[in-house]
């Protein structure tokens, strides 16, 4: 891992910028001593997302937490691919024209970007654990979250998740659900124009957790109430704490 | 009203039993600055349900509000209405013989019984509204959920309320739920064995309110989590104080 460059902000809260192997990212932390870290899942593009990043990340920081987050593959700065923008352009067609969405449509945006992002989580994890001011347990919040369902399977060193249900999940990855036992909070915006409301409601009752909690609100995609960030830094608090 | 006992707990709060005219109940209290009010609703059985009344009345009181209860009708020591206990008999051999409860048996429970509660409710906060120690806003917390959807259409007093999704409302209050327009924050136990979790979702979706939201926990109907009543009372410190 390569820091590329850093800023402290007034409340003391330090950002840094890093690449691991061909993946950049951003670290927020405050002080020295190892703190528990959460792992800040986003849609891609991590300029676009920047403000709302940083705002999340400041937030995690200041309650106590170390805070990372990294580009998805096909985002940001990273090579596209060709196959995911067509399944992309395919989504938005059926959305515009208000089709269901056809579920192989699904599979090809989704699993593919799974299968490489989940492992590119992991390679940072490696070494976010190593550093001496990252001290564990680790939680992951945030969409994309098929990929955040795929990483409560397959990554024991994750001990809760924060997932918004704000994107498509294919329903081959719905039996993985049930696989899922660590405590779960999920988020639901109720009018979520890029969602799919019943399938967000069929995922959480899969889901094998014996803790999980879902926060439904009335709203679009983007109008996640401020409240809701406190909410989640008090379940984090619960679990990783 | 009518105070008929009174004790003070260690931590200050004052618990004061109470009748008005044949309606007892129960208010919560601490200091006498005025103070933003929760009425605090419940299935029926002040007796039996008193253990989660006065820890919820404490909860309450400790962060600054009051909070008072009252008898239902036809339930504790209040004389019984036939036709009800016969609803509550047909939806109970419903229930246990798995079949889908008919909206008629629902109507037969609930409708006589939100008519009867409503005003009681009303002419109890007429009093406590007039007592130095109670400010207002007011708030609604609990079940009936019906009796919350009909307070929250007719009493204008009430700004903000906490439903606990926990029992049948029959589908001709779902017009009614389109005329509320306060803040709601709804609770639901996911696998609720003595209610409809569609149906509550349908009347999540159904409330006219532009701030709602859902929060559905895994279990059953007594196993709403305990971090829920920290969620309830920062919801009413958002819109109560």
């Amino acid at each position: 891992m390569r820091f590329t460059s850093e800023q402290r902000f007034d409340d003391g809260v330090l950002e840094r910028e890093f690449t691991l192997g061909e993946v950049p990212g951003i670290l927020w932390t405050r002080g020295s001593a190892p703190a528990p870290l959460i792992l800040l899942g986003h849609p891609g593009g991590l300029h676009k997302m920047y403000p709302r990043l940083v705002a999340r990340g400041r937030h995690c920081a200041a309650e106590g937490f170390a805070a990372a987050t990294i580009e998805l593959p096909g985002s940001g700065e990273r090579p596209r691919s060709a196959a995911a923008e067509e399944a992309r352009a395919d989504l938005r067609r059926a959305l515009a024209a208000g089709e269901p969405v056809d579920d192989e449509i699904v599979e090809r945006l989704v699993l593919p970007l799974v299968e490489k992002a989940v492992p590119e989580w992991r390679a940072v994890l490696d070494v976010l654990l190593s550093l001496p001011e990252i001290g564990g347990p680790v939680g992951y919040a945030g969409g994309v979250i098929a990929i955040g369902l795929r990483l409560a399977v397959v990554e024991p060193r994750i001990s809760a998740a924060l997932l918004f249900a704000g994107s498509f999940v294919p329903r081959a990855m719905f039996e993985e659900a049930r696989q899922v036992t660590i405590p779960l909070h999920v988020l639901l915006q109720w009018d979520d124009e890029g969602n799919d409301r019943q399938l967000a409601l069929d995922l959480f009752d899969a889901f094998g957790s014996t803790e999980k909690t879902l926060h439904a609100n009335l709203g679009g995609h983007t109008g996640v109430p401020q409240f809701e960030g406190d909410a989640g830094n008090r379940f984090f608090a619960r679990h990783l704490k």
